[in-house]
């Protein structure tokens, strides 16, 4: 039986204002703001329980009939999503937490959780006709902007900083794409990215400035959700540089509970920065409702390294909402929790996803968690792009 | 409900005399030839019906009661298998073929196949009360131990050719293992396992020195058996080093047909090396039972470096009874290989994984597939270790 998706409009998550779904959009034209897909969720309420997903494919477009793409044949796919919930026993042993675990989004194609963004903002763009697509990256949201442009025959161009790790060029490159280095940050190689929107050169699928990234990553959300037996988890230690990841998963419980899958109780969300570069934890403190851009953002975690995110306002709607709260690590806090998860538990972590396990100990130090809690590292992707960082280990 | 295992008893592959499964193994004391694992099948087929998998967790544990560990707390997991099956049209359409797949093992823990056997192996091992794990390595089964040996707790030593990639050293230490870079090829490194051995310093999970790691492997017969509905494809193409996988393919083949899960039609095994060191391609042609060791063993895929193989009797055995073929690429073909899986397919595969594709074309050209043939590449794992070699693509 073909599964149909119950995609119905766009909505703009700053103004409300509403667009049809089947046209091309980037930001909200009205507000310059990211637009969040809406679906018809009172008819999905009654066509789509959670036992659907019985015997389902081990991806994320196990959860299609609430993800954006209509028509099967531009359902790509390399395998992405579905990734394990890992019991860290021995590490929350060290913290006297009985119930830590990692979700290891390192396993999803090109080695990080941007597969599941890219996979589905390329499979919408390819289904409403886009020629070429374009984007600015740290690294790993270009080589899944790579993997999956190729996979639909679409011609991509990365943007990167000149010192992204040579690893990520050479895979991107390997994946048919075109790559150009760029002197600056993420936000400068952003703006070679504009101009050629401005002169009609390529779709723009920047991290929140079309519809259809968030949809892909609120699949994390979704299984966690499943893979806990529909019972949330308490905390979710999220590393956060453009945050698509959190505001997608916060959708997604929204979503889930007006499908019947869950109940209202929600895990608190606890955002995870690098203190050189921590737009959002400032924010957060100060009780803003938006970010203002960071100074001189410096930090080993390339993934981190985020001035300004243009979704910081849902970012920081979501921490509060969910009584979460935001953390900033130092470098060398970051590396020494990159040991201990590759040697305690098995994994080869980014610096980005190492971040998460040095949050954790501060936060059960203040005693913001208790030990008996569920809590959930989400280790964001693979150390092997980051082997410059243990060479010497 | 507890799963479980209906392991029996080992049996020598060359002599068959029988050992107790229970007691720890290396080579047959007879013969030194590799011992397999043996099942209560005709237990099995009545109490494991194909239908029990519907709703398993998407790893190769899924097949617990065919698989060695007995005691769930043993059965350690870092997400390994259940890899997807992915239909490659656009690289089929270039040969004519309308059934061209790929099983993209890059997206195991450690990004490749190896993860399969070293998972099975060191959970065995650490059930059986091993205290010290050493193996041999051209890279990936070296960072497949160091990850599972750091899950399970127990100490890893790994000996690796010195012009070993340094990200597969950076890799391995990471994640807690002891890293020895030794002169020569892996038959050198093999060596000083052997000599720890001997001082009783470790237990040895070199390929086929002990029985489990072929358990492990043989989970890809299963998985492809499953994707494709309990009909076999036509054709298997896999790049062969040790040849653990193809050994266990086959086994896992002759189980499901006991188990009635299959009928006796099997695919056609096909083994891939590289021009540079092909001994199993050579004694195919010879007709020859085993092989001579490959003198000058030189190509870009480290993994097919391997001059010897101790299960050569069984590998050949397999491509024979198969009906099927033993092919060489060069280094050159292997390059382009691996450019076009990347930008036509959205895979960057290692190289080992790249000559199963040059290997087709081979096979399409002499007519020995046919265009409606289902066809699988096994692309045994990731291009991301390996960018020393694209990174002027």
């Amino acid at each position: 039986m073909q599964r149909t998706s119950f995609l119905s409009h766009l909505e703009c998550g700053w103004c409300g204002a509403t667009y049809d779904a089947d046209r091309l959009w980037n930001l909200c034209p009205a507000c310059e703001r990211p637009l969040l897909a809406r679906y018809d969720l009172e008819a999905a309420r009654q066509a789509f329980p959670r036992e659907a997903l019985r015997g389902r494919e081990p991806t994320l477009w196990r959860y299609t009939e609430m993800l954006p793409v209509r028509d099967p044949a531009y359902r790509l796919t390399l395998g992405e999503g579905f990734t394990p919930l890992l019991p860290f026993k021995r590490l929350g042993a060290r913290l006297g937490l009985t119930h830590l675990y990692a979700k290891d989004e390192g396993l999803n194609p090109t080695a990080s959780f941007k597969a599941r963004g890219l996979c589905m903002a390329v499979s919408r763009a390819a289904e409403l006709g886009v020629s070429r697509l374009a984007i600015p990256t740290a690294g790993n949201a270009g080589s899944a902007l790579a993997a999956y442009a190729a996979r639909a025959g679409i011609p991509a161009h990365v943007f990167a900083p000149a010192d992204v790790p040579p690893v990520f060029v050479a895979e991107m490159r390997a994946l048919g794409a075109e790559v150009t280095l760029v002197e600056g940050l993420i936000t400068d190689a952003a703006r070679f990215v504009r101009e050629g929107v401005a002169a009609g050169r390529w779709f723009d699928v920047s991290t929140l400035k079309e519809p259809y990234r968030v949809e892909g990553k609120k699949t994390m959300g979704y299984e966690l959700a499943e893979q806990f037996g529909w019972r949330l988890p308490d905390v979710i230690v999220y590393p956060t540089g453009g945050g698509t990841g959190l505001v997608g998963m916060w959708k997604a419980f929204a979503e889930m509970e007006a499908l019947g899958w869950i109940d209202d109780k929600r895990p608190r969300m606890v955002s995870v920065q690098s203190a050189g570069c921590a737009p959002i934890v400032r924010a957060f403190q100060q009780g803003a409702d938006t970010a203002e851009p960071w100074e001189n953002a410096a930090t080993i975690a390339d993934g981190l390294r985020v001035p300004a995110a243009v979704g910081d306002f849902l970012i920081l709607r979501a921490i509060r909402e969910s009584g979460g709260t935001a953390v900033a690590v130092s470098d060398d806090e970051i590396r020494a929790a990159q040991r201990e998860i590759g040697a305690q538990e098995g994994v080869f972590v980014a610096p980005e996803a190492a971040a998460t396990w040095a949050a954790v100990q501060h936060l059960v130090r203040d005693a913001w968690i208790a030990p008996d809690e569920r809590v959930v590292l989400f280790l964001t992707g693979s150390g092997l792009k980051y082997t410059h960082l243990v060479q010497d280990a």
